[in-house]
């Protein structure tokens, strides 16, 4: 037969069955934290209509996304989950309750060119809260939290949420008559993490043509650093000169003062007057969050606020707040890291019944059994060598395995034997499973992510 | 602006709230339950070279695949989750540990004619276990056990899973001298549940061409009926004549002979020798699940024994056995049929938190309390009138809202409403935290599918 030599796309992540272990862990881990916070799934096609994917327009969108023909229609893949989203919220809006909380993850496509640690398909993991005409600012406030949560149910320890209020932004460029450069300014700001604060300085004056007063009061506003009260504080005297202004730090020191009551520590909370967030789409409290030992990585949950998610669908006003982790690229950079924690068991069972009589049945209703007590199992039936039975659970890394010969049969036992230590008990079907049982309570105690 | 009306593509599944609550419960059944029985779960791209996806060739698949162009590529969506596995195996093969079981749930693509209950998007839920060279018939005897599994943890009562075994028709048309009107008369007798035995007789006759001696022999076939040992019984006649229905034989009776120490009652299973499924692909034991209040919907869960994988990637021999669930039809049936369980809560939380003070420090402490004891919690922050609060939860059919107001504050309690009873209690976090755990766990008690 004329063969064809298998292969998968580059840019597209395929795991092997263990580290699938460990993403399908993650997976678990976003979708019950996000349900904690009263976000409900939802599951939207990853086809749809050119037209309404692309109603945005914008080039770097259309350049990358994968679109087609099938029959008469022009499809397209998405390349996010906010479009969806707003399609979904423009669609259903007189179905759905507001504020609308929902969180998805699902895989997006985007054509880039492909590199080390860039994926055409990928994972996002989003959360939103859409408001109907309005939507209050203590949702600005609870955001923190469940990135705090999340990383945290992940096993992440040290991580830091960074947040800015783009009205704050907006209002101080107005104060200093540089509206109109906004864009330009923020742009280069954004790059003072990695060209420092010289070079941001004289791209100011000579990129985008500031005077030097101008570019010196810019650098003494997004200099200003310290504790959440001490930004604050420093920023109080900026006030009553703009509207903008004083709004963005009004909202901004509410969220800072419900922190504690959301449970987010301050150690891991930083209001950062560097942020941005792109220019065009988000219009109050912006996020961003980056794992203090690899800044390099750059932030791994980004989002904000924003005044309108379905303009292009429909009148109705939709204020929302919300964020997205790129999930495949995070956990890229975890295992690439050895950020991963391999003590977890990403083997497909917890235990491998052997049977070592020809007839099955001793050996399926033991199967049968742990299954009844939620353990993994597996009934090992394949015709080999003793020793190659045993080198399959190790090589799998199942900790467990159960010999089921004529003596343990008679007796209605096993012999149950730990993988890692070597031990060897007889036991009882009953024993047995609360040995595996307090094995994995012991095992999953641990988190996802070593920290 | 210029706005789209926003919609969805017709054949392509975009659930509500509620249901898709629903569905997230049915997906994670499946998830742990083909966990429980050793399956490793698996994550391929839903892009595939086109080569590799039509290696296969044949025509319904290219007719129905969604095909395009990405620069030079030539890619296509999958339209099932067994080519995808081939080409993982054929890939992988060195990296794996046979015999290989893994589980997949997943979208799959086939541009069908839109109608009613038929989708174009849908999820199929797969497991397979592949063996390297050979792969014991034990294995066979173990996948109606996961059938009975799953549907049972799905809360269907009244199925059956009915099994064959593709050697012994084989085998008895051989006897029958009709090897090469094999699949002729596999298409007819396929019809018998629809066009009654006469009917099939008449085709046999007049459309296969059969002699009368031949029909009366393939009707007296497949009329066999009785319990499992009845029909094993009646087959025991054929035995000795034909060695490929010998050894069919042979596999059927170890199926059937563990049925009861994998815990599959006799109740839930038969060996019925009208199923065929399909003329190529299958080469052994054959599965199909009916649910019996609703024959009409025809298979829930098929699949069957398989001699080689991955042909067209590889010239390693990998013999396997896998079913198939398609979720979204049977989704979409069980909701039209009213037979998903209304009581589980679809809900976005648990609790819905309304602070009655302006300051939210206390209602905030209360949502992270509640959070940190695993209750999905929503506060409300929206500034409405208290009647839109409660309408909001009770349109939601969020189970209890907390009141929290000065005197609540005061006292470190808060005011727990539960919707249903209209009851409300003034009590502290812990003992509110007990009663919604306590609501949940008695909830939670019941399946998905009303039985």
């Amino acid at each position: 037969m004329s063969q064809i030599t298998p292969r998968t796309l580059s840019g597209f992540m395929e795991l092997l069955p263990a580290p699938q272990q460990q993403m399908e862990r993650f997976l678990q881990v976003l979708r019950e934290t996000y349900s904690l916070y009263g976000f409900t799934p939802l599951d939207t096609p990853l086809i749809e209509s050119a037209e309404i994917l692309l109603a945005k327009g914008g080039g770097e969108t259309e350049k990358q996304i994968y679109r087609f023909q099938k029959g008469d229609a022009d499809l397209a893949l998405r390349f996010d989950l906010t479009v969806p989203l707003a399609k979904y919220v423009a669609l259903h809006a007189g179905e759905l309750s507001f504020p609308f909380r929902r969180y998805q993850i699902g895989k997006v496509y985007r054509g880039e060119r492909a590199q080390r640690g860039r994926f055409r398909e990928f994972y996002q993991a989003d959360i939103d809260i859409i408001g109907d005409g309005k939507l209050d600012v203590a949702n600005e406030a609870e955001i923190p939290a469940v990135i705090y949560a999340t990383f945290t149910r992940l096993g992440l320890a040290r991580f830091q949420i960074r947040v800015n209020n783009r009205k704050i932004l907006n209002g101080f460029y107005e104060m200093q008559g540089l509206s109109e450069q906004a864009g330009d300014i923020m742009r280069t700001v954004d790059k003072l993490d990695k060209i420092g604060p010289e070079n941001v300085q004289k791209m100011l004056l000579e990129g985008v043509g500031l005077s030097e007063e101008q570019a010196d009061a810019i650098m003494r506003f997004i200099s200003i650093r310290g504790t959440n009260a001490e930004v604050l504080e420093q920023l109080a005297p900026y006030q009553g000169r703009n509207k903008l202004f004083d709004q963005g730090l009004e909202e901004l020191i509410t969220v800072v003062k419900y922190l504690s009551a959301f449970g987010v520590p301050e150690s891991h909370f930083a209001v950062d007057l560097t942020i941005a967030r792109g220019l065009d789409y988000y219009t109050g409290t912006v996020y961003e969050t980056l794992m203090l030992d690899h800044p390099e990585i750059g932030s791994i949950c980004s989002g904000g606020r924003y005044d309108n998610l379905a303009a292009f669908y429909t009148d109705r006003q939709l204020p929302g707040v919300g964020i997205s982790i790129g999930v495949t690229r995070l956990f890229y950079v975890l295992q690439e890291q050895g950020l991963l924690n391999e003590e977890l068991n990403t083997a497909p069972s917890e235990v491998l019944i052997i049977p070592m009589t020809e007839d099955l049945t001793a050996a399926g209703q033991a199967a049968t059994f742990f299954r009844g007590c939620e353990i993994r199992t597996q009934l090992y039936t394949e015709q080999r060598k003793f020793k190659a039975k045993l080198a399959y659970a190790d090589k799998l890394g199942i900790p467990f395995v159960a010999f089921l010969g004529e003596d343990e049969a008679a007796q209605n036992k096993i012999s149950l034997k730990n993988m890692q230590t070597g031990e060897q008990q007889l036991l009882n079907l009953v024993d047995a499973a609360n040995v595996i049982l307090e094995d994995m309570r012991v095992r999953n105690n641990g988190k996802l992510i070593k920290s």
